[in-house]
């Protein structure tokens, strides 16, 4: 009834569980104090690493004693999820992060030692049970995908490819109108086969459909992947598989704003908040295809005309809210936006104060994004790194 | 390169698109004054069909007349709007709504009758340009994705069937850990064949994905579909086809929240303000299968035992929010939910106070939702019509 690939993740994941807890085991049975030591996942312990361009976690960890009453109450929480996890994986099933929670969620009485009963509940919120999902991660080194936790997934793909998902082949090049949604699990997936010679990620799933149904991933050879607004776990672990081991090219086509860019730079490099998944998830050399601040004004030092026309910026440009201005000055300060390209684009957009939505190329023709705009920047090598 | 099934479509509508409005233009010939009379899309246009179970729009139309100072912009508006969306069919184009709205974005300049110079948007939002896409399909009969109009779409499938999109056959039992992405335009898709006993659409992906993981639609021989939060017109047209075609039942399966009854409204019924596409995405006919206010407190009256025990009442119920409460006092009053059970429903809402996320069934065990609950209330015919 389970896929291999299912009964295979299960097995690796419980061995993992196993080794690392049955240390704890042991130290309890030697009487020395349990403990866990734990990879530190703040900023502070987050480092850019500049010559693979990624986002990492440092070498600090923190030690999560038993027998301290600062880090009972967490030590407790730490040791209750691995154990739901752990019978999990045992007994075939699938929980949600949300699912866990609730699992996990009740109040435990005890007496105090001056003998008064005390409740003290596991925990109060999805947001402390899932920091302890992340404890976890950090501390097995394993994903969460891989002790087979779902949650929602938006990703969807096409193109000339076969994969194995399950124990089914599926060929993505023959998906009708709908498209293929990516599964939770994408290291599971198996690529059987690739015709394509780059990978084209659009923010907006609209936009997918669109290039889909007029065939552009069919003429360009492309794979064709929707993020459908703001990344998930599962679209980026695909995309940077596609890219690391099939050594496709990856280009990210978002609108022109500071949202769209932060779209980008989660694919590229990893989100702050969890640097210690970018080395799995991060797509390194992922290239930001447009809309650019120099598709929309020109570059005038490189020679560069802008797609737009004077009057077609009066018609189609959106005003920038405080919002977007705000988002661009904590973007600039990130260490990968710091290249000439970057920092021209963004200073573009704090002078301009304006943004455009990928839907306004469409007021040049229906067919201009597909027809004109991604292959000729493609072409021209028109894209920022 | 464009499948048969678009090729039809488009052939379709634009002979629609043709007979309409060359009325128009034989009318101008003809000296009479040009206007187009288009069912009015208003609240009180709006009626509950109580024998068909549907919102429908009444008889009302309105006259849109050029030779009218107040519509002479709407007027012009909706030929402009014609007029773009007849070329997209034309030339093999698939605009999304947005690109409509940016497509026909430009200032008019004309001079007025003393002669000044005059600038006229043609609409400055997309709301208006929203509006008139709405107006052309009352006006035609037509909805927008027979026009091949494409919008953003989340609903996903798997089951044992198998359908024709485009030119390709699809295996809905063989996506692996993945999904089917239902297209936009999904009138355009052939069911095959089916071995199904009946459609269960889950509000929420995640829990989908872990049905789907399980197995649960092989063991039961369902169509499990998930609408990803509200649902969008395709997912909706599509359950509807499944439920009239092919003559399955339709199970909803819901948060225990106003929210979640308002999603099985919008599948049973529709959207109050978009009326007039009830006659073809409602499935009047869908159960709501839970989570029910009476599966958390029980049913005296029935004797039905609540599927949670005080205790667990006490750990996972959520507090009603203000605007949950103000959400149930108006559903109470749709004509659909003035029955005997929903009434029932929403005042021990209203009483406890207390809603519950369909996760917290995990509490009791993380195959409870599929291995008991579901199965159980669909064997004992426990849902709301």
């Amino acid at each position: 009834m389970f896929s291999t690939a299912d009964l295979r993740a299960r097995k690796r994941a419980l061995k993992i569980f196993w080794d690392k807890f049955n240390k704890l085991i042991e130290s309890i049975i030697n009487e020395e104090e349990p403990l866990l030591e734990i990879p530190k996942r703040t900023l502070a312990n987050t480092v850019y690493d500049e010559s693979r361009k990624l986002l990492l976690l440092g070498t600090q960890k923190l030690t999560r004693r038993m027998f301290d009453a600062h880090e009972a109450r967490k030590f407790m929480q730490t040791l209750l999820m691995a154990r739901i996890i752990y019978e999990a994986l045992l007994n075939d099933e699938y929980p949600t992060i949300r699912d866990l929670y609730y699992r996990g969620k009740h109040t435990i009485v005890y007496r105090d030692h001056k003998g008064r009963i005390r409740e003290e509940n596991t925990w109060d919120e999805q947001k402390e049970s899932d920091s302890v999902i992340r404890d976890l991660e950090v501390l097995l080194g394993l994903l969460r995908e891989e002790m087979l936790i779902l949650s929602k997934e938006k990703g969807k793909v096409v193109g000339y490819m076969r994969i194995k998902s399950g124990d089914d082949i599926i060929d993505l090049s023959k998906m009708g109108h709908g498209a293929y949604a990516i599964e939770s699990t994408p290291d599971l997936i198996e690529f059987l086969d690739v015709d394509a010679e780059y990978v084209l990620v659009i923010e907006k799933d609209a936009v997918f459909q669109q290039l889909h149904r007029i065939g552009y991933w069919k003429k360009h050879k492309v794979i064709l992947v929707t993020s459908a607004g703001q990344p998930d776990r599962a679209t980026r672990r695909f995309v940077r598989r596609l890219n690391e081991e099939l050594k496709l090219p990856v280009y990210i086509l978002t609108d022109a704003d500071p949202y769209g860019w932060y779209i980008y730079s989660v694919f590229k490099i990893g989100s702050i908040t969890l640097s210690y998944e970018s080395e799995r998830l991060a797509t390194p050399s992922a290239r930001f295809i447009g809309v650019s601040m120099t598709d929309i004004f020109g570059d005038p030092q490189k020679g560069k005309k802008p797609y737009l026309t004077e009057k077609e910026r009066k018609h189609y440009i959106i005003k920038a809210k405080p919002a977007d201005i705000k988002r661009a000055k904590e973007i600039i300060n990130y260490k990968w936006f710091q290249t000439k390209q970057w920092i021209k684009e963004i200073n573009l957009f704090l002078t301009k104060k304006a943004k455009l939505e990928i839907e306004a190329l469409a007021s040049k023709g229906l067919r201009f994004l597909a027809d004109k705009y991604i292959p000729e920047k493609i072409a021209i090598k028109d894209w920022i790194e």
